[in-house]
C-alpha cells in the first residue's frame, strides 16, 4: 500500500470506498478520454490505473478516445498541412486515411498496451470493426470533408468484450455504407456508445474544472445541471464555445437512457476515482 | 472517503491496492473468525466490513465461526454449569443442543445480519444443513462427550452460495449418521472447509500477534513457517499449548490443497485487509 | 414396500398416484408447518417423509415453520416469563433474541436434520439470511413489542435452493432496516413466501379438520370456499377466532397469484399426501 | 388413489416407495419390451403405466422393442410366407422392408401413442434415424438374409431425448453403410443401447419367471447370477435354448458398463415396478 | 467439384451464392415434399441433396411429406381397395392403420435413410410422437372417415431437433384425444408446422410450374401473388381444382406469421436450390 | 448466380461442394494473407469473398496478415529510409512505431472494412490486444532491432471472436514484458496462432505455385510433403531461400497439432476455395 500512510490508515480508506464499490459494481461506465490527460504521461498512467481498478471491482468500463496532437504531428511528418474550417480540421480522403491509421493503429493500441502493463485486459476497437459505427457526412454550414455524423452504433462487440471482462478501448472512426472512413468527434461518439450500451455513467475528461458560472472565478463551478436548465445556461452564455458540443453530448446521452453524465477535470490525478468514489464528486454533473 | 485524508490521497491508496485485488479476485478465501475480534463490537464491525469489501472486489469469502462466551452465558442462564475436561468443554446431549441453538441460531444469524447491514449478502449455514459436515465422536484420551471429529465435508451448498455471490457464514456443528449433533472445533472445521472448497487462503483470526519465538519478545514473531519446519518448532516448544491445534489445522489445510494458511492478530482493526493487501502481510504465514 | 399389502397391490397404488404426480411435478408448494404435527414425534416423522417424497417426484417444496412450545420452554428455562397481550406473546428485545435463537437455531436445524435423516436434502433459512424477510413493527390496537409485519420478501435464496433441488426450511423471523429482529406469524409468512415464489399451492397444517359450519358437527366441514364467500362466512361467525388470521393468510396468498390455498388436519398421518394425491382432498380448499 | 385401500394405506405405500425412488431418480434404465406383455392389452397398458411413472419420478427410461406376431400377420396379409431357418425368420429384401414398416411405423408409433395416452411424453425412433444403429450381416452358420449384427450405436438422439425428459421408444432395425435395412434382435439391441447410454439398469421382460434350475419346479428360480457363474450354468444346461441369447445380451451389457441386468416375468402386471421398488426384486438378476 | 466446369468457374458459382446463403442462414424453412419429386428416384436424390446442402449452410430445414402411391400399393397388396369420395381417399379404421404404418414406417424412414446416405443427419417424426399433431375429424360435406383436421401443433420436438442441427422429417398423421389415428393432408400440415415454428419460408413442391393464368400457355405463370389478390384469382377460376387447397395452405401459413410461401415445380432438378439461390426464383411466390 | 451458367448448372456446382462443406464446417482454418493477393485489388476482393463464404458455411476462419509495401511507403513518406540487414528490414524504435501504426491501424482495419463490405463480420486485432502475442528480441546472427520472436500466444480473444461468429483479422505485432512493440514475421505468427487455436488447417498464400522440384519447370510442383521429407528436400536445395522460413512455419504448425498446412498460389483467383473444395487441391500440402 501507499508508503506514507500506515497500513491501518490505508485499510480505512479501502473500507470507506465500500459504498461506492457497491454502487457501481456490474454497471457500465463509458469514459471519454482526451485533452491533457492524454498528453501528460503521468496523468495518462493515472487514468489507466483508475480504469484497471474500476474493472477489477466489477465496473464494466469502456474507454472512448479521440486523437489530438499525434494526428497533426503525423500529418505534418507526412508533409500534409492540416486545414481548419471554423476551428475544425478539414478531413480530405488522404487525411481520413491518416486519421484512421493514427487513431486505430497508434493511439488505440498504445492505450491498450498501457492498460495491459497496468494489469488490465484491454481490447482495441474502432468503429470500422464489424461495421460497428455507421455514419454519414456531417451536415452543417461548413464542409468539413470526411467528418462523420453517427447514424447507428452496434454495441454487440463491445458488449461481448465487457461480458468477457475485457476493457474495450474505442477509436472514433466510422464508415458509411460504401466503406468510406470518416473522422468522428469523440465526445459525440462516447455519448452514442454510452446510449447504445445502456450505460449507467458517461464520464468526460476535459481540461477545465467543470462548467463555470464565471470563467475567471474558480469558485463558480456548477455542481449539477438538470436537463431543463441547459437551455437557460446556454442563453446566458455560461454554456458557450467549446462547451456547447460537449454539453450537447451529455444531453444526448441522458435523453437516450444513460443515468448520469459528468464532465470532470482530467488534469487532476485520479479524477475518475475521486468522482466516482466520493459523495460530492468533482466537476459538473448532468442529470435528468 | 475517509475524512482526514484528501480525496487525492485516498485515490492513491485505492490505486496501490490494485495488485492485491488482481491477485485475489475470483479466489476462495476461508476466514476462521473467533476470539477477541468476535467479542469487541468495534473489531466485529471492522471484520464484517473487511469481508464485505473482499466480496465486492470478487473474492469468494467463506466465514467460519465458533462460539465463545455466548454459549457459556446461555448454558449458565439455563442453569447448566459448563464442565471442562483438560480445558475443553465436556458436551453432554443437552449441552450439544444448546451449542447448536446458540451457534446456528444466535451467533450465526447475528453475523449474517451484521454483514447485511454492511451491504453484503450473507447466508447462514451450519454443518447440519444438507448433512454438510459429517462427524463422529472425537477419539482421544479424554471423553469429551458430543465433541465431533469431522469425517467428511460436502462443500456443494457453500459452493452454490459463493457462485451466486453470497457470503456463506458457517456455524461449526455437525451430525453423525444417526443425526446426533456434535460440537466441532472451529479451527479444524475451517481447515476442512478450506480444503473441501479448494480455497486459496485460510486466514485464522487469533488473539496473538502470530507465532512468537519468545513469547515475551514482541519482535520475535516468525513471519513464515514451512511445513517442514513445524516438527522442529514444536520440539523446541515454540509451537506449544493452544497453538498446537491451530497450527495442526493450518498444516492439515496445506496438505489438502490450500495454498496459504495464515494466523493473524484479530485484535488489530482491519487485520484481514492489511494481511491481504500488503506484501509483507502481518502474522505468521504457513506454506508448503 | 408396505408389508401388509402384496407387492402387486402396492404397484397398483403407485400407478394410481400417476395423475397426481403429473399434476404437481415441477410446481412450487409451500407447506406451513405447525401445531400438533410439530409436537407429536410420529406425526413429525410422517410430515418429513411426505416432504421428501414430494421433493423426489419433482415437487419444489418449501417448508415454513413457526415456533410453539419450545420457545416458551426456553424462555421459562432462562427464567423469563412469557407475557401475552390479547392471547399473543409480547416480544421484548430479549425475547426477540431468544425467539431467533430457538426458531433459527433449534427448531429449524432439527427439521433440516430430520429431513436429511429421511433421505431429503434440506437447507435451513430464516428471514435474516440475505435480508430475505424485511418487516416493520406490527401495527394494531395492542403493542406486541417486536412482532413484525412483513414489508417485503426476497425469494432469491429460496428459489436458488429449490432450483438446485434442495428443500428450504424457513424460520419466520425477519429484520427491519436497522437490523432489529422481529418475530413474525408463521401463517402470514408462509402466505407471503408462497406469493413471492409464485407457488402453485399453499398448504396449511392445522389442528382442526378444516373450516366447520358447526364446530360440534364433524360432518359439517366446508370442502371449498371461494374468495367471494369469505366475507359472508365471517359475518355468520363460521370464520371466527383463531381461524380469522389463518383464512386471511390464505386469502392474501390467492390474491397474490397462488393458485390454491388449503387448510388440512395435521393430526392425520400423511395428510399432505392424502390432500395432494386424491381428487377430493381433505380439509378446506380456498380458491379464486 | 386405488379404491379398495384407504387413502391412509395408500399414503403409506407411497412413503414406502421413497428409498427406491431415491435410488433410481436421474438414472438411465433401458427396458427391453417383448413377449406376452406386448400382446395382452391389459399387460401392455400396465407396462406403459410403469414406464410413465418411472419417467415422472425422474428415471430416464428408454423402451426398446422388437416385433412379434404383427410382422408375421402383415407378411401373411401381404401374401408373403415367413421362412424360418433354425427357428429364426429368414429376412429377404422384401421382408426387411416389411419389418421396417411394421416395427417403425406400426408397433413403435402405437407404443408412443399409448404412452402419450397414459400421460407420458414419448418419441419414436428406429435405428435408421440419424444412422443411429449401424450393422452388418449377421455372421453365423445359417444365412438369415438381412438379419443384422450391430457394429455401432450412436446414443446422441436418445440422450437428447431423455435429457429433454422425453421417453424414447426404439424399434430395432438398423442400416449398413449402403443404407440397406436389417432386422436386429431386440434383446441384443437393448443391451447395446444400454451400454452406449451408460445405463444403470437393463430390464428384460420375458415370458418366464426367470432362470430356473429345474424348469418344472416353480421354486427353483435363481435370484442372482454372477458373470463368473454363467459358463457353469450353461454347461449344466440350466442356461439353454432361447435363454442363451438373452443371457448373452445381459452379459454383454454388464461387460460394457451397465450396472445391473435383470430378466423379469412380463406376464405379471406391473412387474417392472415390483422389480424396481422392492428389495428382493423378482426374476433373475445378473451382476458382475 | 462438378467435372465439366473448371475449378475456377466452380469457385465463382460458390461466391455468387454468398448473398443467398447470408439471407437464409439460421432461418427455418419448411419444405412440403410430394408428387413426382417423391416418385422419380433421380429427383428424389436431388431433393435430398438440396436439403443436406441447406442444412450445412445453416438453414434449419424441416421436411414434411405425405404418402402417395405407396399407400395405395400397400392397401392393394393387403387386399384392401382404396375408396375415394370426391377424389379423396376414404379412410376407415383399417386404412388409417395402414396409412400410419406406410407413412411413418416406410416412406418416412426411407427419406431419413436417404438423407443420412447424402451426409445429412435426419430424424423421423410423425404427428403421433409426443402427441405433436392433435386433430379431429375433418368437417365438410363428405364423410371421409379418419381424415383429420389439425387442432394444434406442438413444435417442441421439431424445434429441439433443428436446434441440435438435425433435419426433422415429418409424416403427416395425427391423433385425437382418444389416441385414434387420422390421415392428414400434407399441404395443410406443412403450413401448420411452418406457422408453429415461426418459419421464414414454406416451400411446396408440386407437379406444375406454378400458378398459370392460362393452363395451356407455359409463359403465363404468375410470379407473385399478394394475399389480397387470392380472392380475385379464385373468382376468375385461375386458382381452381387441386390448386385451391394448396393455395389455402399458403395463405394460412402467411396469415400465421410465415414470411414467404412458394409453390415450385418439383419436376425440375434442384428446384429448391434454384428457388432459394436466385433473385427471380422459380414458381409462384405468395406474400402478404 | 453466375450469369454464364444456367441456374441448373449452378445448382449442380453447389451440390458438388457438399462433401467439402461437410468436411470443414465447424473447423478452425488460419489463413496467412500476403504477397500479390494483398496488393492486386481484384485478388484482394476475391480473397475477402472466399473468407466470407467459408465463414457462412460454418468454417471458423482467422485471417493473419503482415505488412508489405505500405509500411515502406509510409516510412518513406515520413522521410525514414528502410534499412535492410540480410534482406530483412532493420526495425529501430521509430520504425517499430510506424509498423504498429500501419499494420494495426491501416492494413488491418482496411481488411476488416473490406470483409464487412462483402457481408462478413470481421474484428481487427493485433498482438498488443490483451497482451495476446508476447515476444522477445529475435535471436540470430544479425541484429534486426525490434523484430520479435514469439514466446507465447493467448488465443482467448480470437477464440471468443470465432465462437461469436466473427472473423478475426490479426496484425502481427507483439510486445515484450515491458510493453515494447516488435514487428513479427507473419508466416511465423500465423503458424503459432494456428497451433494455439488447435486449427485444422493453415493456409499460406504465396506468390509461387507451390514447392517446385525445378523452379523452371512449371510441371514439377510437389503436391505433398511429409514432415520426414523436409530435411532431404532442404539438403537437395529444393527448399531454399525464401521458402525456408515458410516451410519452417508449416513444420512448426504441424508439430504443434495443426492437421494440415498448405502453401497455395495467391495469384490465382479464389485459390482458397479451389484448395479447400476439391480433392486434389492446389499448391503443396505439408502433413505429418
Amino acid at each position: 500500500m501507499k508508503d506514507t500512510l500506515s497500513t491501518s490508515q490505508q485499510a480505512h480508506v479501502l473500507i470507506s470506498a465500500l459504498p461506492y464499490i457497491q454502487k457501481y459494481t456490474g454497471r457500465v461506465v463509458v469514459v471519454k478520454y482526451g485533452g491533457n490527460a492524454m498528453i501528460n504521461p503521468e496523468l495518462k498512467k493515472a487514468v489507466m490505473s483508475d480504469i484497471v481498478l474500476l474493472s477489477l471491482i466489477g465496473v464494466r468500463v469502456v474507454l472512448v478516445h479521440g486523437g489530438g496532437p499525434e494526428i497533426t504531428d503525423t500529418l505534418k511528418a507526412l508533409g500534409k498541412e492540416s486545414r481548419f474550417v471554423n476551428g475544425l480540421r478539414y478531413t480530405d480522403a488522404d487525411t481520413a486515411e491518416v486519421v484512421q491509421m493514427v487513431l486505430a493503429g497508434k493511439i488505440n493500441k498504445d492505450l491498450v498496451s498501457l492498460i495491459t502493463q497496468s494489469g488490465g485486459r484491454a481490447l482495441g476497437f474502432c468503429g470500422i470493426d464489424a461495421g460497428m459505427i455507421k455514419c454519414k457526412k456531417l451536415s452543417g454550414d461548413a464542409d468539413l470533408g470526411f467528418v462523420g455524423e453517427i447514424t447507428s452504433v452496434d454495441p454487440t462487440p463491445l458488449a461481448n468484450a465487457i461480458y468477457n471482462r475485457y476493457i474495450p478501448v474505442v477509436a472514433t472512426v466510422g464508415t458509411d455504407e460504401n466503406g468510406q472512413v470518416y473522422n468522428i468527434n469523440a465526445d459525440t461518439a462516447a455519448a452514442e456508445i454510452a446510449a447504445a450500451l445502456g450505460a449507467e455513467n458517461l464520464i468526460m475528461l476535459t481540461d477545465i474544472r467543470g462548467l463555470m458560472r464565471d470563467i475567471n472565478d474558480p469558485d463558480s463551478m456548477i455542481q449539477e445541471v438538470k436537463l431543463s436548465e441547459v437551455a437557460g445556461l446556454t442563453e446566458k452564455g455560461i454554456i458557450s464555445g467549446g462547451m456547447i458540443p460537449k454539453v450537447a453530448s451529455c444531453v444526448n446521452a441522458l435523453k437516450n437512457g444513460v443515468k448520469k453524465a459528468v464532465m470532470i477535470d482530467g488534469r487532476i490525478e485520479h479524477s475518475i476515482l475521486i468522482e466516482m468514489f466520493s459523495d460530492e464528486g468533482i466537476g459538473t454533473l448532468f442529470t435528468k
